[in-house]
């Protein structure tokens, strides 16, 4: 039902063939989910630009407009007179698009998918997702900023951090749940919010919603769900809690109504987007968003910006970059949920927020795909707790951390050193491109099972009992970019033998 | 005689048909080493799961029993009246296996395996038994915790501590013999404790005792050996050493039993295992025991935790969490042996070890099996030594490390550091699985000659001449995250070439 | 125009035939832009040897000598007397040169050859020009000295250095625009100078000028350039800002009439370089010039030094590297320029220069094309700045680095350090190779997005915003030389495998 | 000459038939150099053990035993009445060997050898030299200590040092020359001693000596040399300096002989080795030698070390392991040659050497040849100067270094820090074994070459100018093991790619 909200399709007094006259910049109308719009005088203002619109002049453009577009977007943003009405769809003509030989690769993969008990790790959710998912749809997830330098150490940043376990602890019972904004959770980890679920699933955001119900995890609802926030809203279950994230736009009275809307609906925390004034150019995503006819090599410099700039650029340009501290008692203003910074990631802003009075943060690069070179999140913790502490200020506030988290033992490194939790993105994604709701669960159990094993393994019964001491972080703060190499020497180095290409030798 | 403890195998008075019709949940019969047994009731309780001895209800099950079951396991888990009698093997049906194809090329690759004398080192061994060994045992010895960092790091921890030799030195006669416990031994290093030795040669743990006697070393004999305990000690000679490791039981009766008896056998030694109230989750073992008939993506998440979790899931679930600090008086209560504590990690756990009246410990990690990035034994030796020197107790106690051992420099390390030995335990089963006792005798040999050799060369005429000063440890417990690379950059870069690529390039 | 200075090829008196015969040692005439020289006195000067002339004498060397001269060039140092005039060029015998088979494949790359629109940082110029250019025109730009292992190094010791953003600043206007010797220019890059440009493209180096001008950036005309001074000067558009890269020439009269030409011209920076009293020894570059015909085992050792040495010590043998601090004051007198020293590398030689009175250095190892293992511009820069401030002369001297610079938080980095910009070369070169002056406006127009994404990032509206605390720099003069590796314990190793991996292993 | 030291072929009394009978253990005779000499007593004695003499046991064995054996060999080891005279060897049958399948290859590689102008570096002789040698003497002059470490960290230790040149310093001549234990030589470096010169060029070490002479630099004569000590000082010219490599043997006589004897000879500095009272093992050597016939699995153990273990173990049996500090006034009173310890390794035993009273030392790990993980001669060097200068001590002593020197501006780093010079082996050897004179030569050449080129380019006009403050050895001492990779992260991770790939993506 969520995949075509319009009404019967056979029954629209509008017809094909009229729709088809309305071809151009002139006059352009579209088809989504049976319904036809008037969207000539919208052309200029779209965000993704005009071109992929116009595309679609006369025709049907559900297909390329669902996944990136929650099905409230024609509601808000055109005017009621360009609502055309139904669409008898019998009357449209059906394009039959032949298969690409890359999509047919593509099925034949998903015929051959790994099945889902194969996965023993998040990791191993990346990759078959990365086997089975259509290319921009896996571009637009697993992209970052830049070289993906800061995307990448966000992971590999954990393995800076070692372990020193106790021993001859009584851990035979081992409680993994705490508390988030005073909500009592079953492991420290929340979903955290990421854009275009649709991308990868056809149901979108729910699904996330589901597996969070399933495991007693919050689910942050993210600005730029393809579902609309209140699909997700009324997805939840029971006494479910979730939060909001929130770009806020540039119109501040849109971005009020947001965050009231949300409080009213039982939304039990607010996280305020404060890294992304300007979404992030993500090389990977632009490169699958490339079209390689129709252009050519005068029409280039400055005035092509805001076109063919992958996903990320065409959903964001209501962000207002001009969000300051001085936004802030604003937004306490206006609601009493409790308000979080998304993005912090340096102690100086960490200490400015609980001057503010807000009631978190969170220690996020944004999942690398804003600045690259930013640093981690775990790394920002280790800068800023042992400051917080000093100043004795280390339960003012809530910090939380995202960002390259992958195993439980990532998760218990940030609780030794002081988050309160830790929010994951895109794994959960990926599980669900991979294998839907299934693999949400299997991918949260999995975590769930890592995190008793390794509590036990550490020392520690409960949650409260993750300290500092039980690390070495020592090389937390380290960064070790390998000097290039002397190529000529390597190359004349004949390196050692095994015994079995000794004998290879000989055959 | 050891692989085939039952009677006459064709006087039974069961039938093969007979049995046959027990082939159920309800009814569950199974022959192992010629005898049939009632399991029907001891299935729920199987530690690996009903399924995998289901697969064999009704018929023999030795095959699969064999290498991870001592003899032993049936008398002292299953009740007597569930022991039904010898069977007349010739009234059995002898499944006539297909050698699969893998199993084909891997019989290829034994028919050119490499001579022993090709074997020059420790590494050796494992490329040839990677090569030669059965995947599923492979795969048991060789896999590590979650990421295996660790695993490999215990290798590589060496490698960050480099000589300062001495020079001028008479090392004409160089004495490499120490005293380990009490025992005087021709080289520090001891057998340590690993599972299933039936996975890598027919005869099991046996080989190593036989091996470790040739070379005057003590073996350590594992809990979770696949030959039983008396055999072990059966297959010493003359005045051989041996100690015990020790997983404590949740019934501490049937723990004092098995540490007097030891005692009793005279064995010199109780090393009693702190590291892993659980056993580590190993998804190499894991992968190989994948199953990927019959299970389908509805059939997932928490319900299936316990199956199909390979070997070491399935051993082990006897051992007790709880095992604390409070329970060490006791063990010191049933026993004169000398007791260790074996996996101990920061140096906070050494101070209460010496506090507790033990008479050492055994600073390791499990190999890796356990803790994904704990840090390696050579490591917390350099923690724990100076602090101990630091309050006078270096002598308070014997501390030992194992994990990652594979040359004689690894050894010197490890004494000039001040351990009193080192344990050595995969690289053993390796040279036994690909060579049996000879590859077990050349190894030690190859230690030994390295030793004597490496000692001349440090400048070290016995091991009391091995101190600290001979060591630069300044990188010792560091650890170098090599930062994400730069993709683009480094595709960019147009190599140096040689000359003879020039040549190439040419033609 | 600038491709043919000569006159109407058909008219001249001189014919073929007859310059044909003066064709060895004794008596060489060349034919350049359809004017006959007589270079026999000339070849024993020649700079790059008299092997490469004497292989044209009597015939049209044209192809051979326009990209690595400048059109004065045979004005400027061969007497008026050996001028011999224009020739007919019908009468000259045209050689049909035969493709070879390495020119046909780079054809076809060309046809092959990405849109503009598919580069989308600065890198993939580089790809493409890799992939397109002639080999010993992509030799002489992308080689390095020695190892080329500080040219590696340039650009990834951007990568030592980390961000520390800001969040919550107002960056709705982002100014990146800044001031570089008084001159207001858009982006705090300038074109530095590059030799050769004909090498890469047939117009040169005003390719440059065009680019800079159309992103009103600064360009440094090179001593070296395939265009001469006066071409590159006209080619100026506007008030455009142009600065002149000096090497200096052992005849000081001829440096003099140089600088004060070119301050005649309007030129309004003198950067002396002082990094290259010889020119570098670069591989890559030699050995594209190798000549595996002629040379033979017995003709070795000194004797062949000056031949076959690639383009650079072609060029370059004028350059005085007897240059000293003795002689700025000189250069502070004859010209009014500022003037600033190229090449600075460590923080007792910026002292120096503040001493002496000059008024800005460029901290530059010369693109990693000297000495090898020099530092970067942006490791001595974080060297140079702290002392700077220490003694409160931070503002008495403007520091410029260049090298390795790829992007904008490249640029950014060397900004908060305290740079007054950088200078970028290659990376325009290879865009001016791959796609000429669209090629060059799109790379810096992407350098200019980059630039204010990455500025709102990290919370900077504009250029003075930037400041040190917004860098972690605690890695920036490290280097990390990986240790070498086990190779037999890394070949033992058995790497964890993937679901998609377990899959086809079963195919 | 030098290669057949016989007499005339054809006029022995003994016949090919008569020799042919004393062909086994109870009576060996063996033809060399077309003498019979009857070893039958000797065999037990042989270093290389008897059954290498046993395969040639009445037959010629010029061949083996040419290259490993200085002609003065049988003269020195074996008892005059064991010399049987002169062989008519018209009548010994030859040997028809067939050439391997290995040899032919090799055969062809040589045919296509890169001219000797295309080696541009070091580095580029030993590509070419593995490419050509025989397998053996590959393996014998490459191969190193266990793994290798230390002989590759010799190399890239240098990287581990960066330059901070000084810029406008008058380099316009530059003097490379410098003094060695009082000896003027036109470079810092001299030819070390390396063993078995023969296996690379039929004429062994004397075509070092002839290279040193060209260039002016001291050739090291070593002790295990393939040319007798009296050839190699017969081949020196004009004032030519030559040092001699001592290992010191069990027997003080032997010892006294040859130090006297060169001291006679005009030798001008001892260089006794401290680094090898064993010679070390090394495997990749050991493999070339490994005999896979007549071995089998029952024959292992402690019972074959001196056997099949290649070159380096055959040739050493004689070194005293007893040699210690005691014995250098022994030294000091028979010889007034400069005595130097060669292949000290801590700044403790630099003090030592001072203490004794000899006259230089050279840091040094014998190239990586004995024991691994020992640190580099430049890591040591940058260790003992500070301590020395602190003392007063720097010039109490001449101190070298040896190992991976490759480069010029290895040599200069070694001088800034305050070597007098530095050794210099395997590169001439393998110059010598691809292109023999000619290759030393121009190896030679290149070095100075380059030593010019990069004393100008960081301003130092002479050795004397190179000061400590030119280099930043901040991480000179340091020592990265990379830390073992998260394998599925990094599988999972879809690296960026660039526009040629995605165009080849698209056909």
């Amino acid at each position: 039902m969520n995949r075509d909200p319009g009404e019967n399709p056979h029954v629209g007094s509008l017809t094909g063939e009229e729709i088809a006259k309305h071809n151009s910049r002139d006059s352009c109308w579209v088809i989504v989910h049976n319904k036809a719009y008037d969207v000539t005088e919208f052309l200029p203002e779209h965000p993704g630009g005009p071109k992929i619109i116009l595309k679609y002049a006369g025709k049907d453009a559900t297909e390329e407009y669902a996944p990136i577009h929650p099905p409230d977007t024609l509601d808000k943003f055109l005017p009621k007179d360009k609502h055309l009405g139904p669409v008898n769809m019998d009357t449209v003509e059906q394009e039959v698009k032949e298969e690409s030989p890359e999509e047919k690769e593509r099925q034949e993969r998903i015929k051959g998918m790994p099945k889902l008990e194969a996965c023993y790790n998040l990791m191993d959710f990346e990759t078959v997702a990365r086997y089975v998912m259509k290319k921009p749809a896996w571009a637009y997830y697993s992209s970052g900023a830049d070289d993906e330098i800061t995307m990448r150490e966000n992971h590999s940043a954990f393995h800076k951090i070692w372990f020193r376990p106790k021993i001859l602890v009584d851990v035979e019972n081992v409680d993994i749940s705490t508390k988030m904004l005073g909500t009592k959770v079953d492991i420290p980890f929340y979903v955290t919010a990421t854009a275009l679920g649709k991308l990868g699933n056809p149901e979108g955001e729910v699904v996330l919603t589901r597996g969070a119900h399933k495991h007693n995890v919050i689910q942050m609802i993210p600005t730029l769900a393809s579902c609309s926030f209140d699909e997700i809203v009324d997805a939840k279950q029971g006494d479910q809690v979730q939060w909001l994230q929130l770009y806020v736009n540039k119109d501040r009275e849109i971005t009020k109504k947001i965050v009231q809307h949300a409080e009213a609906r039982g939304v039990k925390g607010l996280f305020i987007t404060v890294d992304a004034p300007q979404l992030g150019r993500r090389e990977k995503d632009m490169r699958t968003k490339f079209d390689d006819t129709g252009s050519n090599v005068q029409n280039t410099g400055g005035d092509n910006v805001d076109r063919s700039q992958g996903a990320a650029r065409a959903i964001s340009s209501f962000i207002d970059p001009s969000l300051s501290w001085k936004d802030i008692p604003w937004f306490l203003s206006i609601t009493k949920m409790p308000i979080l910074l998304k993005g912090v990631q340096r102690v100086e802003d960490v200490l400015k927020a609980i001057e503010c009075g807000v009631h978190g943060v969170v220690l996020s690069n944004h999942g690398g795909r804003q600045l690259d070179t930013a640093r981690s999140g775990i790394e920002v913790l280790a800068e800023v707790m042992p400051i917080l502490r000093e100043r004795g200020l280390q339960d003012k506030i809530e910090i939380y951390i995202d960002g390259g988290v992958r195993r439980a033992t990532d998760i218990i490194k940030a609780m030794c050193l002081g988050a309160k939790g830790v929010g994951i993105g895109r794994p959960f994604l990926f599980a669900m491109s991979a294998y839907g709701l299934p693999g949400v669960d299997r991918a949260m159990q999995l975590l769930k099972d890592e995190m008793i094993m390794n509590m036990r393994l550490i020392g520690a019964a409960k949650v409260e009992d993750l300290t500092p001491d039980m690390l070495d972080i020592a090389g937390a703060r380290s960064h070790f970019v390998t000097q290039p190499e002397d190529t000529l020497a390597l190359r004349a180095y004949d390196a050692l033998i095994t015994p079995n290409e000794m004998l290879k030798g000989k055959l």
